[in-house]
């Protein structure tokens, strides 16, 4: 890292002027449109803010900008330390020009005004005019503190946590809600390509197996396919012998003949959007008979899921319909034993398959979860207190233009399976003796991402293969 | 990404103790022989926090982890959440225990217990407990301000920024910047892996530059090699095709034969020490005379002031040194034209290598940089308003164990060279027609870390080709 000189250059110097192209064009068109349709549902104005760089180290060191994901949908643009304020379809533009000085750090920056024109906004202002146009606005919370204390005083009013609005900032979230859960054609262009590149990532992952010594190792593989198409990962990436632990962000256990390796592991393209993919491979190339007969139950599963997905149908049903699938393969197994419905009312599946079979979406990898549930949950839902239903988050009917993900899996967890009190209550309905048999299998998970379509339904990761032979030729084998 | 059920279980469940190794007893013995040292040079009490993780996008999903400095300085380990007590050599921990839930999340987590027993702590406490112990301590204020609220209201008084302490914050900042100034043998062993995985990285970028399309493409494979060891990058890489933007963040310039690929990228370790290189190549494999010719003048620079590395040295005036041969080399090439002595009186050299020669590397990769100048500059010495010389971040006199970067370079920063001012200025001494013919050196930086030591220095990076002929063989010849 360099250091420079010129603190306070006090001259500005001509730099080429943004070339306006075609997908400049595209992008207006965009921005004007989901404008419109906010203007059809508020009648109050809204300022969105971007949000900042925020020090890891010291000031100057920074992790990676990301912007607000509301601020991105309408702007379009991830700027730093900007804000927009929308109103009966306009849009204004609040953002300072870089000083003069930063242009030796970072090179030429456009300018507001060019970015103005870039986004299609009706006027462009420094952020020092943004108090005087606060009033009556509505916003949605940043998670960044600094920030919410910025918005509090522009708006000159205190502030509630996004999760829980009050208000017209309520009504702005339910408005954006209804925008963002269905993804116009520029959304789509955008998770296509985030798709695409997970894809690819996945097979990089299974090729460099093989010759990986640990964990990192794949990791690795595949998160160079994403850093080299210029995306960075939507979400820290899972790539793990430890499936069980379903947040592991840890890489550094050795991969040994006879493991599975699960990898959840999903792009995010540049201008936010994401992609969600999980796969479970044989570190050998090759499943073992109990790994192979857990892998073909889940992906069972995966399978009769994606293809109930239909605009109409109740996301919830879904969840259900893996929790039988599920149910059904360990009785077949002779892990669970029991009437299959029954097994499911009492939540006998979510011993194994211990989360929800997906949630939405879009700028967000669990897209606005910021919101909380009001996202999620279809107004007036809320949570069930029940151990297999509670975990959802996604309940709502299925619409054209949704992107969720379908992510079945089996998991052993120490913490649930050697509870007392759930061994006691599950006594007579897991055969414990038949589930020793598959001690090789920690944990497994397929996902992918399904696009909710008029037809029904469109898997934008479906070039990833799923079956069990695929995958084991993709692997290789093991030197 | 999945989600997970049980929100509030109520029993723990068993895990293996961590075991202690070797490598702990060597951790615990670093550790307090830093406290010792701290002990030796304050008779207060101190309390470091580690900080928190940050949202990215929603509280779930959060930037990794990444502890203050200072905290793992004295702790050895990047806890989340949790802070130190010190005083008169004794450790104290503060630290929650996990919520059993999360064991589900991020698996079987170390109890409070053994952590302390693996640092080697006096007594371990939860963190409701630190109120109590709080009086009269000195701490040193971190970035982010959420923690830093909880540390004016632990210490019950108001807290200044790190970079401007008071009253017992400063002594404590200056005893910590007098034991951090000189690494010990622990944290030798840590920059050295830091540096070694840095040199294979910036090898592996080389060896992927035939093949890539655009700069991504190189950063993927520089970064690969950083992820495949487990450890992560020390700050955002640069790898551009445009070196004159000293701090360039993107990746997305195709590779085009004729451009030099400027890579400033280095690993942090696990334990969170830094590495800082930088090498700069054609992309075609070959240098053009005139790039060639540029490099060999920053060469002759940067292997001249590593020479002169010693302790008792006046890091300063290896700068100036760097800014000597500089001016010799440009005057030689008919950049510039006058006397040496004369043109780095008048800065003239500070046209083309913008910025210091270096600065302190250690936890940080400009290290200690949270508290302004207090660890780059000697006491009593402040910034210099001179063009050449107020950028320099460091200024002390070298001694045994300090860590620096040396890194000349050589920049046609546009903002600076059409400047009309700085024309008229140096209108005499800029040879304009001769730079004209060095179009295709948009910016040269070589880089290495290096130690000083009793016997003179040790590059860290030295096993890092820096000669133009062994650069090119690494790169080899573009398709």
């Amino acid at each position: 890292m360099t250091e420079f000189l010129i603190k306070n250059p006090t001259q500005e110097y001509e730099f080429l002027p943004m070339q306006i192209t075609k997908s400049d064009e595209l992008l207006r068109n965009i921005l004007h449109e989901r404008r419109q349709k906010l203007a059809s549902l508020i009648d109050f104005p809204v300022i969105l803010w971007s949000g900042r760089s925020i020090p890891r180290n010291y000031p100057a060191l920074v992790y990676p900008f990301r912007a607000s994901s509301h601020f991105l949908y309408f702007a379009g643009l991830p700027l730093e330390n900007a804000a927009i304020r929308l109103e009966s379809g306009k849009l204004e533009l609040f953002l300072d020009d870089a000083d003069p000085g930063s242009t030796l750090w970072h090179g030429e920056m456009p300018k507001r005004a060019e970015i103005a024109e870039r986004i299609g906004a009706d006027a462009a202002f420094p952020m020092s005019e943004l108090k005087a146009r606060g009033t009556n606005a509505a916003t949605i919370a940043l998670q960044d503190s600094s920030i919410r204390l910025q918005q509090s005083d522009i708006l000159d009013r205190s502030l509630a946590p996004s999760k829980s609005p009050t208000g017209i900032d309520l009504e702005l979230t339910q408005a954006i809600v209804s925008l963002r859960l269905s993804h116009d054609a520029a959304s789509l262009v955008e998770l296509r390509q985030a798709a695409a590149v997970t894809v690819a990532a996945h097979k990089a992952g299974m090729r460099a197996t093989p010759t990986a010594k640990i964990e990192a190792g794949v990791r690795a593989a595949m998160e160079s396919v994403i850093i080299s198409e210029n995306m960075t990962y939507a979400y820290p990436s899972i790539v793990t012998v430890h499936g069980e632990v379903l947040h592991s962000e840890h890489y550094h256990n050795p991969l040994q003949v006879g493991d599975l390796l699960l990898a959840d592991v999903g792009a995010e393209s540049s201008m936010g959007w994401a992609a969600d993919v999980t796969r479970t491979w044989p570190v050998s190339g090759k499943f073992s008979p109990t790994q192979r007969a857990i892998y073909d139950v889940v992906l069972a599963a995966h399978d009769a899921c994606i293809d109930k997905i239909s605009p109409g149908v109740e996301y919830q049903d879904i969840h259900l319909l893996a929790a039988r699938i599920m149910a059904a393969g360990l009785v077949d197994l002779g892990i669970l034993q029991g009437n299959v419905d029954d097994l499911v009312e009492m939540d006998a599946h979510a011993l194994f398959f211990v989360h929800g079979i997906g949630h939405l979406i879009g700028l967000d990898v669990h897209d606005m979860e910021d919101l909380g549930d009001l996202a999620g949950y279809e107004a007036g839902r809320v949570r069930s207190s029940r151990f297999g239903l509670g975990f959802l988050r996604l309940n709502r009917v299925l619409r054209s233009g949704m992107l969720v993900s379908i992510e079945p899996g089996f998991y052993q967890v120490p913490a649930i399976l050697n509870n007392p009190e759930t061994r006691a209550k599950y006594e007579d309905f897991v055969n414990w003796d038949e589930l020793g048999k598959f001690a090789d299998v920690r944990g497994i998970r397929i996902e992918d991402d399904i696009l909710v379509s008029a037809g029904g339904r469109e898997v934008l990761t479906g070039e990833l293969p799923t079956k069990a032979l695929e995958i084991e030729d993709l692997v290789g084998v093991s030197a």
